[in-house]
């Protein structure tokens, strides 16, 4: 048994391998390019699992993570998060080193890298689907037309094509709701594939909502999912996910039993204040399970962590589950946002006891 | 000017070293043990400017917080956190080396002490006056007679007193509202101490909240604030600060400007996803500010960040601040929870360029 002391995120690798093989399937079935998100696990080493299925090409959200992952070998790489001229000197270390693409969104931004770029990059343009967090509208045609013309002037500028991101699908009730939040991302993107199909665009898809429950890609040539590598409550309540996908919890030692709660160590700076909210405003920052000898074991029902501070954690669990718990025991949370956790602990702790470094705690 | 790329956080020391003083000197006015809470900054360098206002004695939240201060200098420390069995190697490490307190809620931690400990330590009884995170009700005298006879008989634990925290304070609708919790808390810990007087009781209490707003400490031998160094957006609605006592902002570059919003690079792996609701249930995440030569202005007004994703952050402001804002430009974000957001970030940037380590990046 691993010797736990204090919050250690677990990492069961036989399950995180079987997701990404699956994403891999699902990708090569329906005739996609897989260049799969790193922002959730930011590990070199699991990185390296994806290699192992085939992947090439990834994504991620920060020049850092670039940077981190072009030292360990990728030199295909998308920085999915609009260009931020202040870090153009990154930019152009890794434009030198690497295959780089950046997403735009501002004609503005093509005149401060047509000055500033040292070397050759690809360029997506940002599309927004309906998230309406950042990107250009979808049906605004004339916007992404001037950038296309722009972009055509450019030599060190290469347009690879059209990027959404339709994070819109984790506010989803049903299903249903994210499969009709996809088909709207797809009816978008294909317009625009129609649109400009003289500029021959890659249409780029991401969220993991979407890329694994839907089963129509039409139109789509790339997917970006990240969340998936490792699932978490909020994919499970998504129907994203089963339960026995969840490839992270974190180990918290229990430290004061209540009549009707036990405290754990394991708070906000462990898990996040990330939380999911039922019908009666009861709020859930994550499931409960025990663990064994190879892993955990499934969530106890009726169980969840109701509050966190920076350090404490608030479980609630049936009087027979609760009766049975002991100072010293541990309890296995399953995150409410696997990428949260991950960036906060620095670490996973594989089951057989070899500890695998986030980017964070590099 | 400072050369700012992507997300800092940015700590004015003039005002953290006033927040300091200020606290120092309400302590000593009162007539009380000044024994902060070093969870909220846990940076070595920033100890040294409490040392320079007299203080010798700290409280932390996590024996790694623990042996990190005590390797730092200082001596004489209270871990305000339920003992946990899990971690009696290094408790015992740091029993051998400096005065330490531990905090029980059980009597079965006696017992597992008694057989473990090897050296004296320190114990505080948690008192539960209403927060109900954890403690013995502050009603169950029973209860905490037991305790204190059990203590009695041990020799390497040595009773200190009781100990509370009124987190509920952070919940109060109103200042009023604060001082009633605080009112309670000193009505429950009196009701011990006269009880209990045989024992020479510290009587140890601890949250911002009522320790900035109350002037009755009746009673109070101790207390122990932590988030106070820094405030931020939660003390500064609770009225326990003014924005001009925040001592932290998170500084983030505009990466895409919109008609309605702002798109910054500052997300939830930068500033928590701690938020506070409005009225009409808008979520604020934090407040705005623009960068000056010597810190930041005071808050935009009407302006605050509405959501946050992993790394992107998005600004409300009124038109006329939106449309003054260019790519590139940098806006200081103040936290909602200025204890998440240091743990977080890992670093502080002072304004002269200075870098101070936060323990989480050590």
């Amino acid at each position: 048994m691993l010797k736990i002391t204090k919050p250690k995120l677990l990492l069961n690798e036989k399950i995180c391998k079987a997701n990404i093989a699956a994403m891999a399937r699902k990708a090569q079935k329906h005739h996609l390019q897989f260049r799969p998100h790193f922002k959730t696990h930011q590990a070199a080493e699991i990185a390296e699992w994806f290699r192992a299925e085939g992947v090439e090409k990834i994504t991620v959200s920060s020049v850092d993570m670039a940077r981190y992952f072009a030292d360990n070998g990728w030199n295909d790489i998308t920085i999915a998060f609009p260009f931020n001229q202040l870090e153009i000197d990154d930019i152009n270390y890794l434009a030198a080193k690497i295959k780089l693409n950046l997403l735009l969104i501002h004609e503005e931004s093509i005149r401060f890298l047509a000055e500033n770029l040292q070397h050759e990059v690809g360029i997506f343009i940002k599309i927004d689907c309906g998230y309406h967090r950042t990107g250009i509208p979808a049906e605004n045609h004339e916007e992404i037309n001037e950038l296309c013309s722009e972009l055509s002037m450019q030599t060190k500028m290469k347009f690879r094509g059209f990027l959404t991101h339709s994070g819109h699908s984790y506010g989803a009730a049903s299903k249903k709701e994210i499969l009709e939040i996809h088909s709207k991302s797809l009816t978008c993107m294909n317009a625009l594939k129609l649109e400009f199909s003289h500029l021959k665009p890659i249409i780029s898809i991401g969220d993991t909502p979407c890329c694994s429950l839907a089963d129509d890609f039409n139109g789509v040539d790339e997917i970006r999912p990240g969340n998936f590598v490792f699932y978490d409550v909020t994919q499970l309540k998504l129907s994203a996910c089963k339960p026995k996908q969840i490839a992270v919890g974190l180990a918290c030692p229990v430290v004061a039993v209540h009549e009707d709660r036990v405290v754990i160590y394991g708070g906000g700076v462990h898990l996040s204040k990330e939380f999911l909210t039922d019908e009666s405003g009861v709020r859930n920052f994550g499931l409960v399970a025990k663990l064994k000898h190879s892993g955990w074991k499934a969530p106890i029902k009726d169980a969840q962590v109701i509050s966190l501070s920076q350090e404490h954690g608030i479980v609630k669990l049936p009087p027979h589950e609760l009766n049975n718990l002991h100072l010293g025991d541990l309890l296995v949370i399953l995150p409410i946002h696997s990428c949260m956790t991950a960036n906060l602990m620095g670490e996973y702790l594989l089951l057989d006891g070899t500890k695998v470094k986030h980017l964070s705690n590099i």
